[in-house]
């Protein structure tokens, strides 16, 4: 007999006392132990749920009960979840949490505690929703050498862009739209921004490489400025505009690692990811690309990926899950600066030959984008691949020429 | 320190080795203890590799060295891989195989014989080469109740069916170029007609579903009938004909399993599974759709996946990973003539609005399905639904009227 507790009963947490007594039968079996949720760590009250009597709303109870050996925390947040999840770590609880916040900016702190406690913190529902992956980065590709993983990380931003592309619809209605649908927040920041993306790449590229990474060392950029005229662009050259979270290893050990809008190849499996859902390519030097796809977010997909962990933790009460990843050093992760890219740019000019020109003498040989239905004022070219230090220096000088530079979109060969 | 060894050095097992060593370093950290190679059986002789004195000709040193606690088992085929595999289990060595055959055949005698002796037998790599789908199914997806798994799950078959989809080259010729391309082997049969995606989706079928099904309870076609009539017909449906292996369970507890080409949409996932890339959706009653995708084949993604399951073994030397399913009684897999199915029909007429009216008759409501680029003296239809059994006598019905059927390929809602 295990006892549980969950900390928040928002909408993971909801999801998961909801997931756990609707497949009860199947959980136990599958933990191979009687597990059962004791407590349900809340500020609101929940009356007339088969479950009201288990709620409470301090968190002492849940830390002095040495009956709960698991924590769930789906509060999300930073402050009190960080504190709350180490009190339990300290008191030898194991914990489980779809808290990306939390696992990117103290996940080598709380793995920390965990290894030297012989407990378990687990992160499935962190990444991807219900999709697995952190557990097929830890152990199934683990006879790998992982080149470089890119994904389709937030569902909000990839719903906008699949109405931009599919439907010509203007990013603020879009936004508006995916509002409505409960798809975005009131205060859409953390998705449109990229910061939601960006936690997400911190967790997979802390896990692969095996140091983590923060969120302030990746370079983010979010969607807001991506226009209908960059996606019929990105159309002609062949491809389409996605928001990716991607990290890669360099030679010297260092990470490039960016959260950006892209313009990415139609035949690119992750061009084919739209709506909300999510999509993550794993390029192994073994393996090639594998690619992991489905529902990144949503109440029952995540709350069914908190309870796989709780099941895990279970069957491994007194053994730990290999699942670790060390303090990094300043510099680990390379300033974007240094990486080689490839823009699209797209400016206001009255002469396009001689904007064109312009371009060639600053970025070297350009390659001019042309609309099928002809665009007038505008030019649009792709650059060669340069780092992106000298593409903004270049893109610096053209803009000093008068050319008003409209849009500038990284192009990835993927 | 752990010593393995590896029966079969043909494709995967000389894969097996590469990988091993290359990646020597980071396979010993992430198992947290030194492992080496013992022995390689084979018959044949490999002279000049750095580990040609690994190589014996007999099984009898590995099954009796108390040294060698894994044994990898690439050997392929039923005979001698299962005996030799029974044997090392009953002597107390974990297993690990990329035999799907062996898997599909004898998978809950062997897994009954490792949980009896405390043991681990392992087989990540047997479907889907370097996809992780073994272990996500069986742990990540655990809180899930699956509804449905549904796969492309052999390459050579997809790769000819791409050829025929995209360039419009003929089966033979698609054939002929997948062994020239070292895809397809001389004798082709077990790939073109089914028995390889066959005996995968009867170990996905087998661990999802907690029962094992074996590869002749599973109605089973190939793709050598499909022509490019056919695939020019699903275009215009809408769609693409791909080699579908799937699986689900009905509302009375028996299986529905069947191997065979089909129709599915093409905004579906797998629809844009090419080459000879494998697919599989597993749908969840909470996660949704979930799909794995990349190499389902190959020395070294396949090696990969082998050598993950040697990793996860070393780290459950003394435990057991959850990975069982029980034996099957007859009658667990239903006949697939008891399934709702629906068709799409292509024969050759001169009538067509006379064929089409006894197909009315026949079916019950049809749907013409028209070329573009217009067709004589054929006609074409997407049945209603109704169980298979219904539909194979109402098309032996439509054939006693003497139009000549030329094809009948089942219909996906995905």
């Amino acid at each position: 007999m295990i006892y549980i507790a969950v900390m928040g009963h928002g909408v993971v947490g909801s999801g998961v006392l909801e997931v756990f007594y609707k497949n009860h039968d199947s959980i136990i079996a599958k933990a191979g132990e009687y597990i059962d949720i004791k407590y349900v760590l809340d500020l609101r009250d929940f009356p007339g749920l088969d479950y009201s009597n288990k709620f409470i709303k301090s968190f002492e109870p849940i830390v002095d009960d040495p009956d709960v050996k698991i924590v769930v925390e789906v509060m999300g947040g930073l402050h009190p979840a960080y504190e709350y999840v180490r009190r339990c770590l300290l008191a030898g609880k194991s914990v489980v949490t779809s808290n990306k916040e939390l696992v990117a900016e103290y996940g080598d702190e709380l793995l920390d505690i965990a290894l030297k406690n012989n407990l378990n913190f687990l992160f499935e529902a962190s990444v991807g929703g219900g999709i697995p992956i952190i557990r097929p980065l830890s152990q199934c590709l683990s006879a790998n050498n992982i080149i470089e993983v890119a994904g389709i990380l937030n569902g909000t931003t990839n719903f906008i862009l699949t109405k931009m592309i599919r439907e010509g619809m203007g990013f603020e209605q879009a936004l508006s739209l995916a509002q409505q649908l409960g798809y975005a927040e009131r205060n859409p920041a953390s998705d449109v921004e990229g910061l939601d993306a960006c936690r997400k790449i911190c967790i997979l590229a802390s896990l692969v490489y095996g140091r983590h990474v923060y969120p302030k060392d990746v370079h983010t950029e979010g969607i807001a400025n991506v226009t209908l005229e960059d996606v019929r662009y990105a159309a002609a050259w062949g491809g389409v505009i996605k928001l990716i979270a991607r990290v890669k290893k360099l030679e010297d050990g260092r990470l490039s690692a960016m959260v950006s809008p892209a313009f990415i190849h139609k035949e690119s499996q992750l061009a084919s990811v739209d709506d909300v859902f999510n999509g993550i390519m794993v390029r192994g030097d073994a393996t090639g690309d594998v690619v992991f796809y489905g529902r990144g977010a949503g109440k029952l997909p995540t709350a069914s990926a908190v309870i796989a962990d709780v099941i895990d933790a279970v069957k491994h009460i007194k053994a730990r899950k290999y699942l670790y990843w060390h303090k990094s050093e300043p510099g680990y992760v390379c300033d974007y600066r240094e990486v080689p890219a490839v823009y699209f740019v797209r400016a206001r000019v009255h002469d396009r030959q001689a904007a064109i020109r312009a371009a060639g003498r600053l970025f070297g040989k350009v390659r001019e984008l042309l609309l099928p239905e002809g665009e007038v004022n505008e030019t649009a070219f792709i650059t060669p691949e340069l780092p992106e230090g000298e593409l903004e220096r270049a893109l610096g000088a053209f803009r000093a020429l008068d050319f008003e530079v409209l849009s500038r979109i990284r192009v990835l060969d993927y």
